[in-house]
């Protein structure tokens, strides 16, 4: 396969050497070349998966998932993956085991681990829980192999934080990637990540955080608009802004959706709680207060509905670049008239974009067999010309 | 394996091409060629595996499976044939997904299918619904694939809807077809899909619908009975009479459970709720109306009450052929004096007809297996050649 | 690899014809011969994956899993040990099955049986009821097999019983094994199984009866210390006894946890609820007497309250074999400070044999893994040989 030489030429060219042995957490504490070693291998595995040839690697081993909320596109992205590669989904399911009867993370880490080769987390509920427990159990799984008592160490895959939801945000780059011919042409290019109304509370702020994180990586001019009131992790802001200084692009904040929109080649506009009530809720709970969240929780409500406003309309798509901008959302979303009365988007655009929207979710499968593959393979250009010259036909021909 | 080389003889006389690419919703849909196909390619199948042979033809790849309600037999055939085949079963659990969030049908069959190669679903507690949603399934993700969002389309799999429950009637045929020695044999034979009483209402219409529609292909002499008042859908009783017309059988009712037994070679006394009642219920339903629910159930259990004589009793079965017949059963069996007081069969009568019924069941996971592999091979007897000369065993020897 | 030259040397030495084709209830009923069978294989399938040779010996098949009760490491561990040889799990998960509906043990016995290798049954909830179970679904299947309705026969593996948890105890003994540097050290070394506080009540006796059970066959000086009233079964009991007998070893009783402590080389500290409120307890539940159960609940736990004596603290550990004896835990422990307030062992001891324990709970899917592995192949010195010859790796490398 052509193709396969010419993504293995790429990763010769790259220093990626960082993600082997290593866990996933947040893009941005990968290199440049670290994150464009995974949109390389993604495309090579996707590449190879619709030549009909398999990228089973592993012969026996599981990978873990933790789902500590409902998921339906992240549950099967991962299963995708893990099947891609000859790993087995075996879920750990809180309600069903004895975590809560006196278990710690280290040594439920250690316990599902003896046959693990990943373990893919979504824990995003609560402000500062959600990254500090993933980083739990990545410290237990490391012990773990340090004392022998694990023959190999799973890799945590983050599959969505209290803080960045990097298989989300390298799905839609690669979708970006795609759209405009390569990373090469995103130089200059404006994408604005607004906030949306919605009519429920609480949406995480997991994709605005890793957006902003991910995106002023690519010389992109990068703008966060929200209502006030609705601001974000500050440290996340921070990264953004010396992204932008570092690579290149540019980072700004503006309280108004159209001036983000003006212009814009690419628009991501979508519902979040802000950081502060979060971070306020995540007390509540401790406290197990729970009258307290439920006023809570009425205010955001109220507060949300003084911007309904906030709807991404075929008004103001028609402000954007030729009216043209690239529309994204990470589903599923509130559509205005669909699925509640008054939403995230308008229908019309909504059903315009739904093609390329299904597109953008089609990524996250590789995007996560990429992060594990190069976890796992020290020199993932090896096993892909492997792959590609035994030519295994995944279903037989 | 001489015996391979028989069966891809019997393919190749048969005209089974619409298989391919192809769902599986209605056995009335499937010309009597690719009927016929699906039951060679079952036998072929457990023929392999019986000699130890892997029919392993996917490297990777999901098999998604949706149960809109409880289910044992159904569930493990499904995973039973994915696993022969070389498939992970990854369940859509709508309770732990976004599903009830917003999604479409057709967002959420795309986002579970970037790896998947089939989607079972049973889906038959609604009339008008089940077979419905089945339809949405596959038109969004053949539209998926036309769009270029998945790369392949997974096949959908009608794991029973409110119309037919194909796996478990053509499993149910091959079982008669093996009793018989053979499909050449079963012209003339009469069989009696009746009525019988059970404690509990709104048992599914797709058993004997199902069977009705498929068994008057074989030139028998299919008769449904149920008391008056117990009809199924008009729809698939014309069906039935028009399969009976052109296959050479005949197809007649009679509200008398022994009149359907007499001389019957083969019986399936099962109950069933009535149509009418079903789809008021399910208008009930949609307006949310439980105490109108709550009533129907009540007169549908009296209605059941009044018809307590309609039991597969011994002194029913001495009056078939030769006090013979071969007594079939779905499973699991309402057995009077030991699952319920009174209902649908004697003890002693199921007793004696354990074994079969169990080797009954024993089919579907083949049937089903059959299914994918016509859907997805267009040329099933090169690949059942390839299977049978690699002769890979199925467990290490 | 020549050490799995010298695990097939070991096995040529054993007669362990008898584990083919049969299933795992209890360790007792296996020879000695038998017993170090399993470990050896284990440790054999565990140094060919240590090498990442796969040791996968199906190419489909399932692997189910019955649990009745929650579990972590149990699921896990048949999880791994089920993929590590190329099983795919299906839970039946009586909940989302039709058992409840009238579908008695033989018939689901069988109707999951199709495709199955394995089936693992955790049922240690009531006393008399578990392994009951376990042999009756045992039975089911081989009539299955017999009449033909199954192609294969699923072995049953005892994952934890009313009686004896094999998979827990010989993964335990295969950790001491280790620690002693080989079984045949294990002469006149002295183990304490004694009862600990726990402040719930109601924990299984599966393993210190599994322990006692097995523990007395290596010649071991085995004590079993409780409180009076926390009685385990008399005919574990005499198993002991007779074990002790046979092998040489001993087996006593004391109702102090120091006299048991003393100069003990391994100590096993775990609350367990006596064996006769057990038996109360089930008989309550089979009354459906709930007021009942929770005065026999309330009763325990003062009974319990009683004994807060019974910790593992550092001062008994100090009058153990130098000191330093190996502390033993089937986990999750009640650690005292930590998980509770007041439990089985100190927080300095837990801690200092955190590691440790975690190896001892490594063993188990391998110990699961042996047991499929000696009852699916009678000559498994052959199949270990081709593995290690063929070097297949686990992971491409």
């Amino acid at each position: 396969m052509s193709s396969i030489t010419d993504f293995v030429r790429r990763l010769d060219g790259l220093d990626f050497g960082g993600l082997y042995g290593e866990d996933f957490f947040l893009t941005w504490e990968k290199s440049a070349d670290e994150i464009n070693a995974v949109f390389t291998v993604a495309e090579a595995l996707r590449c190879l998966r619709e030549n009909n040839v398999s990228v089973k690697v592993f012969q026996s081993g599981l990978g873990i998932s933790v789902f500590r909320d409902n998921s339906t596109r992240t549950r099967f992205s991962f299963a995708g993956a893990c099947n891609l590669l000859g790993l087995a989904v075996q879920d750990l399911d809180e309600g069903k085991s004895q975590i809560a009867h006196g278990e710690t993370v280290r040594e439920t880490a250690n316990m599902v681990s003896f046959m693990a080769d990943v373990i893919g987390i979504r824990d995003d509920m609560y402000i500062g829980k959600g990254n500090t427990y993933m980083r739990a159990v990545s410290e237990a799984v490391r012990e773990g192999k340090r004392e022998g008592i694990l023959e190999q160490r799973p890799m945590v895959v983050n599959l969505q934080c209290d803080i960045d939801h990097p298989t989300q945000t390298m799905a839609d780059m690669a979708h970006i990637i795609r759209h405009f011919g390569g990373a090469e042409n995103l130089k200059g290019k404006k994408i604005a990540m607004t906030w949306a109304y919605s009519p429920s509370y609480g949406k995480p702020l997991s994709v605005p955080q890793g957006v902003i994180g991910l995106m002023t990586r690519f010389g992109m001019e990068v703008t966060l608009a929200h209502p006030q009131g609705y601001e974000i992790m500050e440290s996340v802001e921070k990264v953004a802004a010396e992204n932008a200084a570092r690579y290149g692009g540019k980072f700004s904040k503006t309280p108004s959706m159209a001036e983000a929109f003006a212009d814009a080649d690419i628009v991501y506009p979508k519902s979040w709680a802000p950081y502060a009530a979060m971070e306020k809720r995540t007390g509540l709970y401790g406290n197990n207060d729970f009258e307290g969240i439920k006023k809570l929780e009425k205010e955001l409500l109220a507060q949300n509905g003084a911007h309904k406003d906030w709807e991404c309309t075929e008004d103001l798509m028609k402000i954007t670049r030729d009216g043209k901008a690239l529309y994204l959302h990470c589903l599923p979303a509130d559509i205005s008239g669909v699925s509640c009365k008054e939403g995230e988007v308008a229908a019309p655009v909504f059903d315009r974009y739904r093609s390329p929207l299904y597109k953008q979710a089609s990524y996250k499968p590789y995007i996560i067999a990429a992060m594990i593959f190069l976890g796992k393979f020290r020199q993932p250009q090896r096993v892909l010309t492997r792959l590609a010259e035994k030519k295994k036909p995944r279903l037989l021909a």
